[in-house]
């Protein structure tokens, strides 16, 4: 990679913002695709968030954002427009001009989901899904399901107001049987997504019982750890196809090639994600 | 290079920005000596340089300002402090936090130039100095002349008022004999110092005349080409000892790795600058 006094900006804004990968993923895709393009970690605290921003897009170099913690919803509160599952999550994680004036954002944690459903060959369409959890990741995922006509999308969180929050927000958008539970019998379900933290630790006690699944179902575990979490073990000790979470980081990464103005990179690497893979492996 | 989420993040700032040289110099220098920094461009409008250089300092990770056309002078006066030469010549090309808060500028193009003296072995001190030029090379070069201790130092500009102004802020600071002019004469002087931008091309006239130079006379021409300007031509037809303005870039590289908190890289820099002048190189 050589920057130049032509290359297009971009920055991955966060506090901390220590841990993040993006920088290394991407500038080895721009670097190896030829595109004339770099990410550049910022740290910026919450109360600088909004004039930071505005000031940013000030530069005519400046590409858009990648967002972590802790702004993705402080974040989606300042833009003009932004994909639907970013509305109904209230978080984004991609940020550029809007050909309007201002800003538009994206979440792209819950296309990543389904896009790795498809990878999977798992369908949903007028079946029934069970979402644990309702924070960040299972509101994302959530809105996103809803979109592929489930049968039935039932939420399951330890605060059902929370749950009945993301319910009341998909129910004006999408004609599906919606409902939310305080607990997270999976009994009946044909698709069954994990989206809390439990599992992060081996020693995690099981966020779901795998004994009470239907025997053909299958189930996501969208934490992302090197080793299996002790869901994905637990189900595939019991013969029940499950699937680890990672394929819903890799199949984001088109997406953010073409929300930021790359839809040649998208298309290459959407064609042939192995490279994608390989760089995103947990360390 | 590899720009990680703990990258230390500089922006060079200027509109337009294309023709900047900084990135591909110091990120290779970052890169070549192990130093976890990067430099980026960024075209920030006038009227958006304010906002946009306080926004910037919020991100934590953010170290400073290369600071390039048209923003030198405006960016000056952002500053709480300055060194000597940015304050006379009003003018900054790099910009760090202060520690007291808010922001400091320097200007290195006079400690470039006065280091390219040293490294071409002319002494100014008690010596009689012609500057020809009053524009901001002619500034910064006699703001960092007048510091040595010549006997004279002399500013030839077409606009005397001009040079008037510079001569003006010098007077305070330095008990040295100092008076300006609108003709180039450069009889009686032992050092002539070229800073307008008459030679940028190679059938421009001559902006002053070898002839009615000393025989002893050393001339340095600041202007920054491939091939050595007609004033250096004629001047080495002559005789008449003439150096061209590269060493003055080559030599400010240290100081702008001193001033951004890199000390150790400034000391290996200044030890071999073989390497700094091969990057900076006129193409």
């Amino acid at each position: 990679m050589t920057i130049t006094g032509k290359t297009k900006v971009f920055m991955i804004i966060g506090d901390p913002v220590a841990q993040v990968r993006a920088p290394e993923v991407y500038n080895h895709l721009f670097a190896r695709h030829g595109v004339d393009a770099v990410v550049v970690p910022m740290k910026v605290a919450p109360a600088h968030l909004e004039a930071f921003v505005g000031n940013a897009f000030n530069a005519e170099n400046f590409g858009g954002f990648w967002v972590t913690i802790p702004h993705k919803a402080a974040m989606q509160a300042l833009m003009r427009i932004c994909n639907p599952v970013a509305e109904i999550a209230g978080a984004v994680n991609a940020v550029r001009r809007a050909p309007e004036g201002g800003f538009e954002g994206a979440l792209f944690d819950g296309l990543g989901f389904v896009k790795g459903l498809d990878h999977f060959g798992v369908d949903v369409m007028d079946r029934s899904v069970l979402v644990l959890g309702a924070g960040g990741g299972g509101q994302a995922v959530a809105a996103a399901l809803a979109a592929r006509g489930p049968a039935r999308l039932s939420i399951a969180n330890r605060s059902v107001d929370k749950a009945q929050a993301i319910i009341d927000r998909l129910q004006p958008r999408y004609p599906i049987a919606l409902d939310c539970t305080g607990n997270t019998d999976p009994a009946g379900f044909d698709v069954i997504v994990h989206c809390t933290s439990q599992g992060l630790s081996q020693t995690d006690p099981l966020p779901v019982d795998p004994a009470r699944m239907n025997p053909g179902a299958v189930v996501v575990d969208i934490i992302m750890t090197k080793e299996p979490t002790p869901l994905l073990k637990a189900c595939r000790g019991r013969g029940i196809v499950a699937h680890p979470g990672f394929e819903m980081l890799v199949q984001q990464v088109p997406e953010y090639m073409r929300f930021f103005g790359m839809p040649e990179l998208a298309e290459t690497l959407q064609h042939d994600l192995g490279e994608v893979r390989q760089l995103l492996l947990p360390r």
